[in-house]
C-alpha cells in the first residue's frame, strides 16, 4: 500500500497539478477518486481531511496537506532527491523560483482559470459558455503572455535554465487552453509557444494526460 | 546604505506584507516611494524591477524581486538566525506553513481583497463604494472564516502553536478591515478575533502602521 495518497477527480487543475510532481519526482501513490457530481467533497470524511470542501487532498502516512501548490511543494523539497529536481537549495535562486510561482497564482491564473472554466470545463459538463467572461478574459491573459514572452527570450524556463515548479504549475491551465480558441493567445508568441510545447512534451506530464484520458 | 530596498506606496497591502517580514526580522532597509497616483509604477525605470507594473519591487544587493509573498519567503528563508522565527526547517511543519499560505492567497485573500478596496481603499481615493461587491464578499469571507474559527480553536496560529509567515500574509487585510464594517465577521467569531488582536498587536506590525500614518 502507498503511503502517498491522492483524493480527487482527475477533470481538477488543482489535482493535475498535484499529480504532475509526483510524477515529476517518479514517486509511487494511491489515486483515491473523489466523486465531485455526486458531492463527495462536501462530505464530513472529505471535509476532514480539506475543510474547505475542495479537491486534492493529499496524504503522506500521516501527514495531510491540502492546496495543491503546497502539495507541490511538499513533494519538491520532501523528495528532493528524488526523480527531476524541481526547485533549488540556493536561496537566491529558490527566490527566483517563487517568485515565478506567485507569479502563476496571481497573474496568470485568474485569467487562465475563468478561460479555462468557460471553454473546456463548462462545455464538458454540458454548461453553456459565458462570452463576456472569454471576452474579459482573453486580453488580461495576453498581457501576461506578454511579460512571459519577454521572460522566455531571456531563460528557456520561468525562472531559469531549468524546468521547475513554476513551469509545472501552469500545466494543467495550459493543456486545456490549448484545446480551446485561447490557444492563440500562446501560439502567437513564439517564445510562449516554444515553452508550452516544451513543458507539455515532458514524461512526467502525459502520465497526468493519460490518468485524465483513461477516467 | 542599506543593501535591502523596498520600492513601493505604504497603503499597498502588498507593500506592508513585505515590510512585515522585514521588521520581523529585524533587517534595515531603504524604502523608496513610488507615486502610484503619477504612474511611476509603469514607467520603463519600475517595469525593469517589476515587469507587471506592481508595487512593491525588492532588491538584496543584486537580486531583484517582485510579488510580496516571494519577497516575505526569501527573507523568512535567507535571514533565518535574525530577529522572529516566520518558517521552520523540518519539511512537515513547513508543509503546513506552505498549506496556510496558500489558503491566504486562494481562500482568504480574493474576498478580504474585495472587500478592502470597496471599503477601505476606495473612500481613502474619494471614489465610491459598490455596495453589490460588498454584498458578495462578505459572506464568503464568512465562510473562509469558519473554517478558520474551527482551526483556531486547535491551535495558536493558523500552522501551529508559532506565528508564521502564514499569519503574517493576513495582517494588511486584517489591520484595513478593522476599520470597515467587515470588522463584524471577525468579532463574531471568538478564535479569529483573539487571533486578529494577537498579530495585529505584534511589535514588527505597529512599525509598518507607524510607517503607513506618517506617510
Amino acid at each position: 500500500m502507498a503511503s502517498i495518497k491522492v483524493h480527487g477527480s482527475v477533470i481538477s487543475n488543482a489535482v493535475m497539478r498535484a499529480c504532475a510532481s509526483l510524477y515529476e519526482k517518479e514517486l509511487e501513490f494511491e489515486f483515491v477518486p473523489v466523486d465531485l457530481k455526486a458531492g463527495q467533497h462536501k462530505t464530513e470524511a472529505f471535509l476532514s481531511l480539506n475543510p474547505f470542501g475542495q479537491v486534492p487532498a493529499f496524504e503522506d502516512g500521516d501527514l495531510k496537506l491540502f492546496e495543491s501548490r503546497a502539495i507541490t511543494q511538499y513533494i519538491a523539497h520532501s523528495y528532493a532527491e528524488k526523480g527531476n529536481q524541481l526547485i533549488s537549495h540556493e536561496p537566491k535562486k529558490m527566490a527566483i523560483i517563487s517568485v515565478w510561482m506567485e507569479v502563476e497564482a496571481h497573474q496568470f491564473y485568474p485569467a487562465a482559470q475563468s478561460l479555462t472554466w468557460e471553454l473546456a470545463i463548462k462545455p464538458l459538463l454540458g454548461m453553456e459558455t459565458d462570452g463576456a467572461v472569454v471576452e474579459e478574459n482573453e486580453p488580461k491573459l495576453g498581457k501576461v503572455l506578454d511579460v512571459y514572452e519577454t521572460r522566455l527570450a531571456q531563460s528557456k524556463y520561468l525562472a531559469g535554465d531549468c524546468f521547475t515548479l513554476a513551469d509545472l504549475h501552469h500545466l494543467p491551465n495550459v493543456e486545456y487552453l490549448m484545446g480551446t480558441q485561447s490557444k492563440k493567445l500562446f501560439d502567437a508568441r513564439p517564445h510562449v509557444s516554444a515553452w508550452c510545447a516544451d513543458i507539455l512534451a515532458r514524461p512526467a506530464w502525459s502520465k497526468v494526460v493519460a490518468m485524465k484520458n483513461s477516467a
